[in-house]
């Protein structure tokens, strides 16, 4: 019997609105894009789903909810609890969470044409992502991040996960938003380490592919350390233009082995784990962008010009680079570190690095006793704010 | 700040073989599949679940695949254990088989590109076919379907699925496998509810799409009956053709909420919900087109002569066209299974009916009165083979 060869092509597309006051009944843009969705005979509901961790700073943020709906969005069918979840990565590491969400779609017959509202970090995002899309195969998903680094990057891409006894990240689906509210307003109430911790996935990316936002954000860090909102939007737009841009440009769903934007994140993942995460993930990323650099350095790729300002603009913004942890052990846990992320990554070893500012570069191995020697050259830079 | 566009497209595609004997090392099917991934650097491995009802007539499976590997994969590493899971619809009711499988995911260093190879009925690819999709994100998954209803509909499609706390294929995902291999061999230890089970979703698309189809399997209903393999062959072969068709020219990751290809399935869902599962998903499929049909015929869109041919060809061939649970409770569970139905595929209710033999016309409504006249008359004509 001949073979049956199947091929077909899923489009995905997706706005990431950016704005202030989203709940403010003087804000037309959730109603208009929620006016998008009318047709006949269909009854879409929407279930909201907060970040404790912000919503305690925004105790009437369910009441607004439910004034907005009323006013502005009322072919929606609100479901009536708007449901609270405990903040940061313990969220993602507690199975009966996951459950309960899942059986919130089902109380509230929350079908694939209604839309789960998912607001905070890039935990609470996540989890809530995770459990969108595998509940009836995927229901709608409307991100609306509360951090800078969901704004700028986690919740603007096709990424969710939970964690599985203990392994970072290891459920997870690819499963586009339809939809991305970054509000500024609510950054204000960010501590200092989540307001700094995203910055570092904008350096990332501008290590990476933009010599001229790396130069822009040099000269703004004393503006962004005293949380200039002006200088902290355009940072969130370039980052998560970027983000989006090589998404779309690449491999969205990374069939392949190649995967740039984790510059930095090989040691990081590590890092985030072997401080029990206490270090958190922007944090970890500075500390693994600056390990990264400073093994370039040493192999002969990164000029010493271009290591220093780096490691100063990450300094200067309020950055450590160097944790205990990363030693500990004769590197041996650090060294286990790269094996894992071959493993969650899959296929063959693939780590950027710098060639110079605005350009990485792929390399398939890192030596352990240059790794060692990197760690060794960070712990003597000294720069550690706040252990 | 400028709204963010975000828009993308994936491509998936993979075949699906037609073959015998696929682990004898004489049969080369497997080993050129493999064959294309020989990439440098990498070191791909396998991990092999199999239905328990199916390895209990292959005593001699593991050996074999473990030899063919040898033989013919070497370049791929097979995980040293053969995992064997329950068969059917029980193996989607425990989490605790799901979390299992996740584990050995783990504990195998299984990565995005690496395999998972499932072997077995369309209960237990759903079940693999979910771990592997949310496993690292997704791990290419081969289906190796040994149920005529996997091979011709189940197997060669894009979803997978679980239940949760007793809701039906309430988890899940869409997830394309890499290859689907349909060995007709692996069908010979099926018992004839099995055998007949999966020809119903034949008769399914060939109602409501291919006339000629339809009288194909009018013609040979006794071959069929009598376990005549290439009838059978014949059969899935198209059926699962149509099925990739439609996938394919379609909506395949099923945004909308058009889904023809569900054709007696509200009722079936809902039947086999109420029987426990003891009436399978063909059966309860045959059961359910029936309804649909005799309720077609009531509203006087399906001509007399074309409702007793599609009666008469379910009968022939063994199916029951009742069971008592339809009529149960003044038919109130089974109303509830439209309104289910609607809820899981979401949006507005959308009902396939029949115009004519080969011709489908959806319908968003249904009236409660001639469902329970319809349910009146499947019991009259009492055919009604086991129960
Ligand atoms: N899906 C992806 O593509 C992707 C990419 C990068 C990171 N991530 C994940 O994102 C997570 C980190 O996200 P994060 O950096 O946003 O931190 P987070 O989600 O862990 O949040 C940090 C803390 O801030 C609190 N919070 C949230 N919004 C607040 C606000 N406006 N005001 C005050 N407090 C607020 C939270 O409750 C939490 O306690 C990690 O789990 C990481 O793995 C995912
Ligand atoms: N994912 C999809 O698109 C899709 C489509 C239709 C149905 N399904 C699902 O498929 C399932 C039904 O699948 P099914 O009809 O294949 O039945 P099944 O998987 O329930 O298997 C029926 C029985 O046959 C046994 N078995 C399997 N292969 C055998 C063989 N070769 N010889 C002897 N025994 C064998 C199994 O152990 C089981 O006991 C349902 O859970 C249904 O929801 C999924
Ligand atoms: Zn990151
Ligand atoms: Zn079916």
């Amino acid at each position: 019997m001949q073979t049956i060869q199947q091929r077909f092509k899923v489009e995905y597309n997706y706005a990431v609105f950016f704005t202030e006051n989203l709940f403010d009944t003087k804000n037309p843009l959730l109603q208009d894009f929620f006016n998008e969705y009318t047709e006949q005979g269909f009854q879409r509901k929407a279930l909201v789903i907060v970040d404790e961790g912000f919503a305690q700073y925004h105790s009437d943020l369910s009441n607004q909810i439910h004034s907005y709906f009323a006013a502005s969005v009322s072919h929606i069918q609100l479901a009536p609890e708007i449901i609270n979840v405990p903040g940061g990565e313990a969220c993602k590491n507690d199975p009966a969470l996951f459950d309960s969400l899942v059986e919130a779609v089902d109380t509230y017959g929350i079908d694939r044409h209604s839309f789960i509202i998912a607001i905070g970090g890039g935990a609470v995002l996540d989890l809530v992502g995770y459990a969108a899309a595998v509940s009836h195969r995927g229901i709608k998903l409307i991100r609306i991040p509360t951090t800078v680094l969901s704004q700028n990057d986690s919740g603007v891409g096709v990424k969710n996960s939970i964690n599985f006894r203990g392994k970072k990240n290891f459920l997870g689906t690819f499963a586009p938003p339809v939809a991305v509210f970054n509000d500024l307003t609510f950054l204000r109430t960010l501590d200092d380490r989540d307001w700094r911790g995203g910055v570092s996935e904008a350096i990332k990316v501008a290590l990476i592919k933009d010599t001229s936002f790396f130069d822009w954000i040099e000269t703004n860090t004393t503006a962004i350390v005293n949380r200039d909102e002006k200088a902290m939007a355009y940072l969130i737009h370039r980052c998560a233009e970027m983000h989006t841009d090589h998404i779309a440009g690449g491999d969205p769903f990374e069939f392949g082995s190649s995967r740039p934007l984790d510059f930095g994140h090989w040691a990081a993942h590590k890092l985030e784990f072997l401080t029990g995460f206490q270090v958190r993930h922007g944090e970890a990323v500075a500390i693994g962008i600056a390990l990264d650099c400073v093994y370039a350095n040493k192999i002969g790729q990164l000029a010493d010009e271009d290591l220093s300002r780096i490691l100063d603009v990450l300094g200067r913004l309020g950055f450590d680079l160097f944790h205990p942890k990363l030693s500990e052990n004769d590197k041996i846990n650090l060294r286990n570190g790269l094996n894992e992320f071959r493993e969650h990554l899959g296929g063959r070893l693939t780590i950027m690095l710098l060639e110079k500012i605005g350009k990485g570069i792929e390399v398939h191995e890192l030596d352990a006793d240059i790794i060692a020697q990197s760690v060794d050259y960070l712990e003597g830079t000294k720069i550690i704010h706040a252990l």
